[in-house]
């Protein structure tokens, strides 16, 4: 198992860099008065693709050589892991195959052959996935990027939290505290404790997640990786296990993980696109559910928070189910 | 009639500065493939108040001698030019009277009083408001600040395409070909022709409005103001008519109106949301209607488009009406 260093981080942030948005770093005075905490809101709803993952899938696609690009990549997801890797694979014009379950969301689906991605379907199941996956990565060759136990990806997501200390200590004045990111795979914290390990260990790292999907939780207390089968919450880019690598950092470098019940995240995220209007998706509410949720434990302090997409169907919002 | 100047603008500038946001101004590669034009949004939905009009607002009350001041401010509105007076009057510690109609959403009101704003309610009538305000005047000798005919906001609003113009010229390379601005009373549009007249006089100003609100359009074509009994739209915020000091810069300055339908600008709306992830009003939607309706005419010139605001209620999104 090879694990990223902090030299790979900073190749990836120079390998990606054209290819992606520095986005914005937001704060909200109003959700600060409410916490008492001061709140860095890091944008990757505004991101590439509107997601974080085409940091790691940039980093791997244009991290192959010619020889093996020309083979194109290939992943299974069924959310923003395969858009970012279509949108990656569609820059470089490779060829970019993604097994999807057939239950996938049609707008996700549009999307990816919309930036050019090619999609197989399997059946909603893990067995079926990996049948199908191992099918289409026999007959492609392609250079299989997953979409979060992967050295690659895990160094280009840690480019987005190099970014928000820059950008806190250049128009904030100061450091941070703190960093609270969601957790599903483990992709963001893994790059999150990457970075800040190196650069500013004194921060601490706080990994989010939904009560109702809550493995990752449960394995840091554990001491080992406890996978759920299938868990159900309305933060559906949380509900994958961790892996080796992930489990690295995560158990390594995370101070805490925090969790928030389905109310707690759907009221978090009405409550920020109300008060910062902008679009995220559930699973970038679960930090803010979880500081309001945990208040005395980040009161006065200076907390980086990780909005790690804005792929939501305007059409089922979750307040108004 | 006392018309603002460009010098009302630079002061208007100075005196708001600390009080609002220099709100950013987004891209969208997206957009700009489907409408064959470069767009700049100036997002005012990230304002102070979520509206463009706490810049008027708070010169006319920052301008205030102390005398005045102590006696407080008072208006009429339903909408974001009540909070926004609020907003102003609150952070200078005086009083604020709004006269707003008994059927205003329970949010606006909230929101006004959240600022410290005092309201009274009128019937949704014309004649009622203006009975009411005037007793409320009198009581309390007040300074009337007008939602939009009043010289000093006109000045304030002026402000917001001048930041729109120097963030364009120093993060793209190059000024402007058009300014689109949606126009309701016409307060926007006044503050835009105040200022590009004088520092961009080649930028053309386009103002769009809903075909269901079209007074602002037929007074243009007309050579006089049309005042519209109780035009009904999707687009609360632009049913108000042009007055005597709105008229002069849109006679004088305005390049062309273009109009939009009710489903042209909730799909503007929802197309907004979707792609650039940034929660906004429908009146804010209604440039890139008429944008969308009118490519030919955007074609190739890069386009200043101004968001005017974010106070939408997340429970009645007009794509799910």
């Amino acid at each position: 198992m090879y694990i990223p260093t902090f030299e790979d981080m900073k190749a990836a942030h120079e390998r990606v860099k054209p290819h992606i948005h520095r986005t914005p770093v937001l704060t909200s005075s109003y959700l600060d008065e409410l916490t008492g905490a001061q709140l860095f809101f890091k944008c990757e709803n505004f991101q590439k693709a509107a997601a974080f993952k085409v940091r790691g899938a940039c980093n791997a696609v244009f991290g192959l050589s010619d020889a093996d690009a020309a083979k194109g990549v290939c992943t299974h997801s069924s959310g923003n892991h395969a858009l970012s890797l279509s949108y990656a694979a569609g820059r470089r014009g490779i060829p970019c195959n993604v097994v999807m379950p057939r239950t996938a969301p049609q707008a996700k689906k549009d999307a990816v052959r919309g930036y050019g991605g090619k999609i197989t379907e399997c059946e909603p199941s893990t067995s079926s996935r990996e049948a199908v996956f191992a099918e289409v990565q026999a007959a492609t060759g392609g250079d299989f990027v997953h979409p979060y136990n992967d050295p690659r990806v895990i160094a280009g997501q840690g480019t987005c939290s190099r970014e928000l200390l820059e950008q806190v200590q250049a128009d904030h004045g100061g450091g941070l505290d703190m960093v609270v990111a969601p957790i599903g795979g483990g992709g963001m914290i893994s790059g999150t404790c990457l970075t800040l390990s190196n650069i500013a260990p004194e921060v601490q790292i706080i990994a989010a997640e939904p009560e109702q999907a809550d493995d990752a939780c449960r394995s840091f207390k554990a001491g080992h990786i406890i996978a759920d089968d299938a868990p159900d919450t309305v933060a559906d880019g949380l509900k994958v296990p961790l892996k080796e690598l992930t489990w690295h950092f995560v158990s390594n470098h995370v101070t805490d993980i925090l969790t928030a019940s389905e109310d707690e995240i759907i009221d978090a995220m009405k409550l920020i696109w109300k008060r910062m209007k902008i679009v995220m998706e559930a699973s970038s509410a679960v930090p803010l559910a979880t500081v309001l949720k945990n208040k005395d434990r980040f009161a006065g302090k200076r907390v980086g928070i990780i909005v790690t997409g804005g792929n939501v169907d305007l059409d089922l919002l979750p307040w108004l189910k």
